[in-house]
């Protein structure tokens, strides 16, 4: 069994502390290893053969540095894209290089990002998928949902008479209105689409080949040696990604697939998708507040804070529901309900040429 | 004319910029010199022939630091009181030094911990000040009120037939409230109490005689050398201080007093009690921000507030209002009208034993 990371994101909605050259996957967002460090240590029970990670070439030298500890436990390869094109040419080439050595061999795919509350059950989960992925199937993770969430995209299952599954899955719908939401959270068939996958090198692949040549082409042509030396393959892949389409492998296969099954995932399951959804993560204390990185939070007539310190005091005085975080060089103070927003900070910076707190 | 300067303050309100070690005469609230460096800038041009500047033995180091810069313009002389005892016994030790080398020397007591905006109009009131000390009046400067301030004390003077003064003090009274403050602004007979005074040491010592004779008696055992070695008292002061009783000068002294009048001072004065107050002291922005010590500010929606970095970037994302305050070890978040409750976060990192930030 093979483990996929996809490591490439680059979002900058944990401004201040996460930035251009450290994106959320290589920063801690609560204290202690990073979120691509957590995404190792929760797969490594499993022993997986080797771990391939996906990155792009300004992330590739950190990436390294936080997986260099690891090397000891199991082989550990990063890729660096010359350029992102989102997750259906990253999938296509880590398929391509499994499948060279070891054609029938079973990928799982997992975003660096993500929170995991409950590891075991997600370990079983994808034990599930890795047996029903050695007949054929292509896999992929729903998580039950909890809250009608609009953030998120959902699949919808065929769970009738089937135990607990694998079920057929027999659409997949992008993120809903709220009304939409309640109404899937009440019908029980839609899971969040968590953006898991299990599957054998060989059959992913066959399905790039039928709904995406314009990729299959390419990923055709890379020639490989005998050995797992992918520092070689550097050239051939600039030369792939200069060609391949951007598109998901959710949108450019999945979806298109008949080939698609689900396993039902209750694991505590978050995409951590802004400061607001530290609460997710981190257990609030009686005055709702999610404190990580303080020495000490003093909290004088507040509540629902979300703070996140530079390892000293933050202290608030009478404020409600605000996101505070500190890092060395910079400070945010949001409301938690306009944690989006962040975005806009970000964007300031970038116009005023302040690069130095991108 | 010498300069007496007060700078043994200890307030808890600018944290966490002020510290123990730190407090507000000791920082920078803005940007460059400290308060106590802005004292004696905005002094110099009057050309003292000496500045003694009264501390305690906490912050008499540093204190001596911030002005090592001066001697090579003026002497400075720096006394560190034992114990606190509020003004009216650190006023006397500097009056019986100045006394002890020039009986008729005239001194000007200025407190380190307030802003003055109009140096040249404070210039030209302590000069109009001084000229009535040397014929024997003991002189406050009356701050020209220009809004019903409930957290200043009040002077009330006879201005009527006077021109441009001095006017006589006929009484001293204590912070009003909302109601008392207005008419007074009405009034047009009330002004702010400063704690800016100026007489000759000779004078002063014997009103103190008269209304203090518990702090005279000590005072007036004190024996000196032919030199301004200041250092040589350290024992003296240490017994005086054992039996001085704690009382201001204004209610020791000046309230009792018949020889006390007062220049009116329209010079852009704050005491900048709070971090409220910074508005005071630098000029907002068009969405009333007000920021010191930063990069940049990036203001994303808010207004309002109040800003004061560590070097580097703050954001605030929609919120109003807020002061928001980072040093390297720790990060202040309160409403503009909850300022005085830093206080409160001062005394809970007191309770839980967090020395190191305070």
């Amino acid at each position: 069994m093979y483990i996929v990371i996809l490591a490439g994101g680059s979002g900058t909605r944990f401004w201040p502390v996460s930035r251009h050259s450290r994106p959320k996957q290589l920063i801690s967002i609560t204290d202690g290893p990073t979120m691509l460090q957590r995404t190792v240590d929760r797969i490594l029970p499993m022993k997986p053969k080797r771990i391939l990670v996906v990155t792009n070439s300004q992330q590739a030298k950190e990436t390294e540095q936080q997986l260099a500890g690891y090397r000891t436990k199991v082989p550990v390869d990063v890729l660096a894209e010359p350029v992102g094109r989102n997750t259906a040419p990253a999938v296509g080439l880590a398929a391509t290089i499994i499948a060279a050595h070891d054609p029938e061999g079973v990928m799982v795919v997992l975003p660096a990002d993500h929170y995991i509350r409950n590891e075991v059950q997600l370990q079983q989960a994808l034990q599930l998928a890795i047996h029903s992925a050695r007949n054929g199937w292509l896999m992929t993770l729903g998580i039950v949902p909890t809250a009608p969430e609009t953030g998120y995209g959902y699949l919808e299952a065929d769970t009738a008479m089937r135990g607990i599954g694998p079920f057929p899955v027999t659409r997949f719908v992008e993120k809903p209105d709220r009304a939409t939401a309640l109404a899937y959270l009440e019908a029980g068939t839609f899971f969040w689409n968590s953006g898991m996958f299990v599957w054998r090198a060989d059959m992913i692949l066959q399905e790039i080949d039928r709904h995406l040549p314009e990729l299959a082409g390419p990923l055709s042509r890379i020639s490989f040696g005998d050995v797992w030396e992918l520092g070689d393959l550097a050239g051939q892949i600039e030369q792939v990604y200069q060609t391949v389409p951007s598109v998901s492998i959710d949108y450019g296969v999945m979806e298109k697939s008949d080939r698609v099954q689900m396993v039902a995932a209750d694991i505590g399951w978050s995409d951590v998708g802004s400061w607001s959804a530290l609460a997710e993560v981190v257990d609030p204390d009686q005055q709702e507040s999610v404190v990580v990185n303080c020495a000490a939070y003093i909290n004088v007539a507040s509540s629902g804070c979300t703070v996140s310190g530079n390892g000293g005091v933050v202290a608030t005085v009478g404020v409600q529901d605000l996101i505070v975080v500190a890092t060395a060089d910079a400070v945010l103070v949001c409301p938690r309900d306009r944690a989006q927003d962040v975005r806009a900070v970000v964007e300031e910076l970038q116009q005023r040429g302040l690069n130095r707190y991108l």
